[in-house]
């Protein structure tokens, strides 16, 4: 057997098929059923079915293997890169589209051995396109080659990206600014299908000329960056330098002039600094909220008491009391504010991708 | 014969699936001969040949009929509501995803008589998905009846729009702005598809919940108008007011709610005055260019020698010489600048839609 990690491939490809149908058919579930429990909860049941299905099948074909997986992370798992062989997996990446129905729903696979990519499949399920890339075998959807565009001229490209509410005002100023930059150029146009690894595909298969992205996870880049490498396009992260699959950010394009014009408009999202100040921004009453997933107690215990005496609430971000050994904290100038933040705190996820 | 618009569907049911697949055989061409002629070449031979199949094809059936076509009227061909039988034609709706083969390309088709659209056809060409709507007789997606989701909540809902450049520096920083104010309220998110008749159709199937958009034409509104009404979905002017075809601006949602929600946050895109004004703000370097179509000889005549006269260039809209009954201009500050409006003209038409 000369290639393990193809044999692991085509084992992947057959459990994303079923993991697709489990998607497609929740899908198909009856309006009111959708209604009866909230959006998210939901999603999250899915979710974390279908992470289920897909680890308990891999691992009982490869039981020394390791897993990085969306849902799990969320539940507490580490989120860490080792040398193992690793699977990266986003059981259904456009969770906000799933709710919605939206059309771009995938399932996304990254495999990595001593950290390289060696694989990675992206099953957009509604559209019943897969996509899948071997390092150094080219990548297919359906079983058909792909490629970039090719397009060296960024007037000319269609450019993809995703724009959402940030509760940090620099970071939102700064998101909203470079969509302007990229405008300006001016592009062909900027779309926003809402779906990462779908993305990274769209502009794997010519369809779209770049993509750029900020805040997402390993788990939303590891199956499609396989897919947009295989396809001849370019990966590099936001700065220019390498791309790094744990730094939550980057730019993918059909060439390298496209990716290097977008790392001279775009500027990197950067949090205004600390946990510890930016909860002193709160009890100063400089911002409204502030929260943090993924922290430790050395972060948040002097700030929690600051904000507390300057009136402000603490809690955890699901609405419960603070637990200062939890890794999770939010806080806001008033309970209203927590609770909104609260209701939206799925949409931007702020856990830490570590690399160990 | 109780209905005989419905005969008018039947048939433009037939015509546009013949019209689909025209656009499909094209998008299907080697990526070569994409390369060989410039894109918007290539897209204006498919629009026009597949506008001139649909036309034909009616005329021949119903002779006596009025047309308003998307190529027709770029032509010269007034685009003009009267109270005929009369076809509101987009041959190819998301001209852009066409030449980058982005997945949401429709054929759209309203039917006005007296003014009021008595069906509509969207055709999302690409997804081989065909909706449907008969006045008082429902949406139908492939046959199939489709409505709204009827959220009432916009904190729980997905909003489309499109953004692309604007030269007019007013009108870009408020299109950008709305994007804001829309993603603070905050919604689930902000997509961006890229064809007007699709967006209105995944608000009509419940795929998303609202979408606006300011500058788009009758042709761009007429299917979806219809598809969309008859879901269940809500259509109104950006000002609150009723919804008017020719208005060039909409918003629709899946509830009144969502839609007055929407009025709220949205300010209108204005332009900044009169077509001589404007020429006036070019002559003394407040703006860099200004074009415009549809305009008269008696709007621009004095600004043209006022924009000589301070430096700067009077063109055609395609780089041509000017022309003071063309009904097209384009003045900029250099002959640089007009040379890249006149690139990326096709993005942002401004001809009028005017009713008689």
């Amino acid at each position: 057997m000369s290639d393990p990690w193809q044999e692991c491939l085509d084992f992947c490809v057959e459990v994303t098929k079923q993991a697709g149908q489990v998607i497609r058919d929740a899908l198909q579930k009856d309006i009111t059923i959708m209604e009866k429990s909230s959006p998210v909860d939901l999603v999250t049941e899915t979710d974390q079915r279908v992470e289920q299905l897909i680890i308990s099948s891999i691992r009982e074909q490869y039981p020394s293997h390791s897993f990085i997986g969306e849902e799990s992370v969320s539940a507490g798992a580490p989120s860490v890169l080792t040398d193992d062989p690793t699977w990266i997996i986003d059981p259904i990446d456009g969770t906000t589209n799933f709710v919605h129905r939206f059309p771009f729903v995938a399932v996304s696979i990254g495999f990595t051995v001593k950290k390289v990519i060696e694989f990675g499949i992206v099953y957009s399920c509604v559209e019943d396109k897969m996509y899948t890339a071997r390092k150094g075998k080219g990548a297919f959807c359906n079983g058909l080659p792909i490629k970039v565009s090719g397009q060296q001229d960024i007037k000319k490209s269609l450019v993809l990206t995703e724009t959402n509410f940030k509760a940090d005002a620099e970071q939102f100023n700064t998101m909203l600014a470079n969509v302007r930059s990229v405008l300006t150029i001016p592009v062909h146009g900027v779309r926003s299908p809402g779906s990462a690894a779908v993305n990274m595909c769209l502009v794997a298969c010519g369809s779209a000329d770049a993509y750029y992205h900020m805040g997402i996870h390993c788990w939303d880049m590891a199956g499609g960056a396989a897919v947009l490498t295989e396809a001849g396009g370019v990966i590099m992260d936001i700065s220019g330098g390498p791309f790094d699959l744990m730094s939550r950010r980057l730019i993918v394009a059909s060439s390298r002039a496209i990716a290097e014009r977008l790392v001279k408009e775009i500027k990197p999202i950067r949090g205004t600094g600390t946990a510890a100040t930016n909860m002193c921004m709160v009890a100063c009453g400089a911002v409204e909220a502030f929260f943090e997933i993924g922290i430790h107690c050395w972060d948040v215990a002097a700030g929690v008491v600051i904000v507390q005496e300057a009136g402000g609430v603490v809690l955890d971000v699901n609405g419960g009391p603070f637990d200062l050994m939890s890794r999770r904290m939010l806080c806001a100038n008033h309970a209203d504010i927590a609770n909104r933040v609260i209701k939206e705190i799925e949409s931007f996820p702020s856990k830490r991708d570590d690399v160990q």
